[in-house]
């Protein structure tokens, strides 16, 4: 029970001693910031008549200090909580049945007997993960009212898709009202409105039905008609439609839990990988709409049925979708002509799509599955940050904080807790490897982690590699990028203004790492990794002179905005509370490197949230609840977007931020 | 200028001597209620530019009684107006050509020289057809705001269709505004809202029309946004959809001006001839409903072909149509399932058929034009009879007026000018020529008027036939048939239980006649028509005994109808003051034949009117204004339906009404 030297801030021995340890809501236990975690998950079910099923595993990857329960929950793994993961519901149970010392909380201890803590028992939802963890989940005990999606949002589920089981009264001569009076007035609680698809059914099927029959509603609009009752079930989809990565959720939005996510690339990827390039097809070939259109359209369209199948639920079952994707995503996939998001000035035919049916976007689901795209603020703060605002609580929090979410366009949120104001920075495509010599997407064999150890005894240990899928180095991601770019500004390599110092400085400051120093062609690189102890530079994995400069300018355009946007509310740097960075390359981001670079405000690394697909966990907010989504639909009034491209002061803003001096 | 024996009660003469002839609004001019007259009319128009275009010659065929202005106005002829027939606007000027004199009205009086009316200028709206005339129609001077439709009907222009004209300030990065935003500003005296297809649309065409565009605008729904000035193109089409025909006019609903006409047998009657044999295919026969809807869609689609080639309009200007027909073929033509409508107890799936696009019924016009159905009162009281009630103003009129659509199902309503009662009476197929044994459809060939004289001095002068086509008698039609009933009623041939006397006392009563009387097999006959003097009687036209009962059961079912609706709010035969006979088969039956048989309360002729085809004027109404059209939906409230049914007192009144004695 002895605390291990590099154990977490407080032990079940802290716990015997000190007897409460840790307040709801107060920054996450201390890890550095930067690297990832392993979880695996075994997850146990039973089945609805109580027989045991054999348990399944799953290993998903995060970043250190995300919550045992919201690596779960963001890779669709249920477990029970309706608290919204404040510690208060104790539902959230879970046991770490890895040989490691897990810290424990005061809810952790009203909740275990000494036997469970010791046996690795703990409130999911409480316990961040810094390190490799293997988790058992317990089988779901409760149907719950509430849901916790997002960045510890609990969702109260009223979900637009409802089902009402009635029996109704046969017609008569002394009543003949018509099928639809006799339904409705069944459903006296709502003004149900019925198109013709439904009409077309409906008679049929009460008769067929004995008039014993489940209504399908979409907020008011009737849409089918079942027979028996079929209740129990209500699937939507919740996508986060990415330029680059497409995430589908499968939900039951009767009890908020997902039944199974999938990913995949973007099929639009041949026009393009960014959405200038993609807006670009669109003018240069009267076809490519079209086919963007359909290559949206077929990516959602495979999701759905990987999900779907993956979950066991027939597609026919999936009444909704919600879709958070950026202003170009959404245009594409609705078929609008994206041109005049592409060009100055830069306008969106409507910043609220129309609700459409999911047919119409290339899904084969309930024929009369809707779906719902989420608004944009402007045409390049589209509706994935709109979902991903929604997710965080941006508007419903009174701490300053700021929404960074970090790509080839980054969108920028400040929330003073009164105030809110957004704006677009072009980062460029550093960040998801264009533009970068060795520049890759962040795939097998992306160096995604740098640590250097200038003074390291054993020159081959001075520099320590994160690879994904743990394979030989083939290239370096955005988040490599910055690790590699931040270690050497640390380390002294890079001088603030960015230049590798000379050959001579370079001895000096890390003598393990000068010989790393070499030219490719007549440019200066720093070398990361040599395939063979003899390789050529050219055939090594590096980061050259130029490489940094775009990294420069990347990070001082998203510098930029958040410093403008700060200015404008009067703040500081140390003013803000939180920064969450978002969308599928800020949250593998490691915060410290964030920090050193100037990407983020110069704040304690705790203070740095890998927000996680929060554009995901909007839309899956929006199928559970028709308040949230009204109030994704209410930021479009409360945001304020700040358009920099005309702002006198950007350049001199902009001059500023390109140095890595603090 | 004298008078001629047969000719009008008013002549210039009168006008001369007396000054002050006719009060607006009184009974129409003294016709004996029988026959049919020929209009023929000569249509002037000018060009755009003002020049002279070449007249057309349109002949038509109305009961007598009609006022020229309607004739012309159900025909799809247009003649200024704007007061709905009241005589006051003074527009609506025609000029009789036909060598005949025809009465003078006060208001033609006050509108003409004594030269112009002696050339046969009248207003068209007070001069009743009581005879076969040629009439010049002048070219429209006014773009009228209201227009005349139905029955003296005067509608204040309205329509669901609008177009707004708007040029546009371009975005600059200053304004932002979305496109949609931009354009919603600029209409700011309605909530448009947009759907899918329009968005796909709008950013395009802005910029393509350089930001001057015409927005196309239903309700409240942006359908369309158009390049450049299109306001003066608004066209809608109104269908009568019948079980037996469909009647559709071409609309420009910025004037009122009905622009074509055409008609076609619904395309469903392979399927049968009523609507029962309709829905029996749909039980019997699984595929029976999807062809039966394509049947319906494919005769509106060849009609909209037609109006639209006829008027030189691109069927992609007509933006919305109205659809009156009764609840079968509104159910079979929106592809829903009549069967419950068939069998007891008589159930809609829904009174309001919910707004469907056009495309959705099988028609090729404007990809997001609307089609309106009317609503239903019940199974048997449909959208035919709710657009009548809207174009006879059955709820804005304080007389008692009895409104009766006669064919094989009757609808009836009564007002006192407080309460609206409605009633179906199922009288069989008589009236189509059905169940006769020389029956047949009013085609050409039918006998449609019968006359005779018992005492006729040549026996072969002693019966008068008028024919459809004027060609050899191939049968009898529905007011054929009403008319001979009822004159071998007023002459005796047939007792008050319907029964053909004996030879001996036919001989007496109508010695010219007697030899009429024959044998079919073992039935008693009455022959109409010898194709050749010495033809057999099977090979005869003929009016059989059975035959008149088949009439007799229709009559007896229809008078029980209204007798029990007059006897439900307290009421006499004289009370009522205006019998409405429509339908396609109503409006041609001799109002004196049909009070000698009883089929309406016995009253003098000049109460009983010719409707024409008013749920096609009621359809044109729903198109012409949205007042009107919540009104037809408002009837559903305001009238009470009185199903008969399952009346205990249904059967003695029935037997009551079997007679034809006074």
């Amino acid at each position: 029970m002895s605390r291990p030297p590099d154990g977490p801030d407080f032990s079940l021995a802290d716990v015997a001693r000190e007897g409460l340890i840790e307040r709801p809501g107060a920054d996450p236990p201390a890890h550095d910031g930067t690297g990832r975690v392993d979880l695996a998950f075994t997850v146990h079910s039973t089945a609805e008549d109580g027989a045991a099923v054999p348990p399944t595993t799953r290993g998903v990857r995060v970043p250190p200090g995300v919550t045992v329960f919201d690596a779960a929950s963001w890779n669709g793994i249920a477990i029970d909580s309706t608290c919204g993961g404040h510690g208060t519901c104790h539902k959230c149970r879970i046991q770490v049945t890895s040989a490691v010392e897990v810290p424990v909380t005061r809810h952790d201890v009203r909740t275990f007997t000494p036997d469970q803590l010791a046996d690795g028992w703990r409130l999911g939802c409480l316990l961040h993960a810094t390190r490799d963890l293997a988790v058992e989940v317990p089988p779901l005990t409760t149907r719950p009212k509430a849901a916790t999606v997002g960045i510890g949002r609990q969702v109260i589920l009223r979900p637009a898709l409802q089902k009402r089981y009635v029996e109704l009264a046969e017609a008569t001569l002394a009543d003949q009202r018509t099928d639809l009076v006799r339904l409705t007035d069944a459903i006296d609680d709502l003004e149900l409105t019925a198109d013709l698809h439904v009409l077309r059914r409906l008679s049929t099927v009460l008769r067929q039905a004995d008039f014993k029959v489940t209504a399908v509603i979409l907020d008011e609009a009737l849409v089918d008609v079942e027979p028996g009752d079929t209740t129990a079930v209500r699937h939507a989809i919740a996508f986060d439609l990415g330029t680059t990565t497409v995430v589908g959720t499968l939900l039951d939005v009767g009890t908020g839990t997902p039944l199974a996510v999938a990913s995949a690339l973007n099929a639009q990827q041949p026009f393009g990988g960014d959405v200038i390039t993609r807006i670009s097809a669109t003018m240069m070939d009267p076809d490519a709409l079209g086919r963007l259109q359909r290559a949206a359209g077929q990516t959602l369209a495979d999701l759905a049925a990987r999900v779907c199948r993956e979950a066991g639920v027939d597609p026919h079952d999936v009444y909704e979708v919600a879709v958070a994707g950026n202003a170009t995503m959404t245009a594409l996939a609705l078929g609008i002509d994206p041109e005049p998001l592409g060009v100055a000035p830069f306008v969106m035919s409507s910043a609220q799509p129309p609700d459409v049916l999911a047919s119409e976007i290339g899904l084969s689901l309930h024929p009369r599955a809707r779906a719902f795209f989420f608004p944009a603020l402007g045409a390049y703060v589209g509706g994935d940050i709109v979902a991903g605002m929604l997710a965080t609580g941006m508007d419903r929090d009174k701490r300053t904080r700021l929404f960074i979410d970090v790509g080839t366009n980054c969108e920028i949120v400040l929330s003073d807790g009164e105030t809110l104001l957004s704006t677009a920075a072009p980062a460029g495509p550093a960040f998801e490897g264009g533009a970068i010599r060795c520049g890759m997407r962040a795939a097998d064999g992306a160096i995604e982690v740098v640590k250097v150890d200038p003074h390291a005894e054993d020159p081959a240990a001075a520099v320590t590699l994160g690879v994904i899928g743990d394979v030989e180095p083939r290239g370096l991601c955005g988040s490599g990028l910055v690790d590699a770019v931040a270690e050497l500004v640390r380390i002294g390599l890079l001088d603030a203004t960015g230049r590798l110092v000379p050959d001579e400085a370079a001895k000096e400051v890390a003598p393990a790492l000068a010989d790393r120093l070499a030219l490719v062609g007549e440019e200066r690189v720093f070398l990361l990794h040599r395939p063979t102890p003899d390789a050529e530079p050219a055939e090594c994995v590096y980061l050259s002179q130029r490489d940094v400069r775009e990294l420069q300018f990347a990070k001082a355009a998203i510098s930029t905005g958040w410093s403008l946007l700060l200015e404008q509310l009067g703040l500081e740097h140390r003013d803000v509370q939180q920064v969450l960075l978002a969308g599928s390359f800020g949250s593998y981001l490691s915060p410290a490197s964030a920090v050193r670079i100037g990407l983020v405000p110069k704040l304690p690394v705790l203070r740095i949230v890998a927000a996680g697909n929060v554009a995901g966990e909007g839309a899956k907010m929006a199928l559970l609840s028709v308040r949230e989504r009204a109030g994704a639909l209410a930021l479009l009034e409360e945001v304020t977007y700040v358009e920099l491209s005309d702002r006198p002061d950007f350049n001199d803003a902009f001059v500023e931020q390109l140095s890595f001096g603090s």
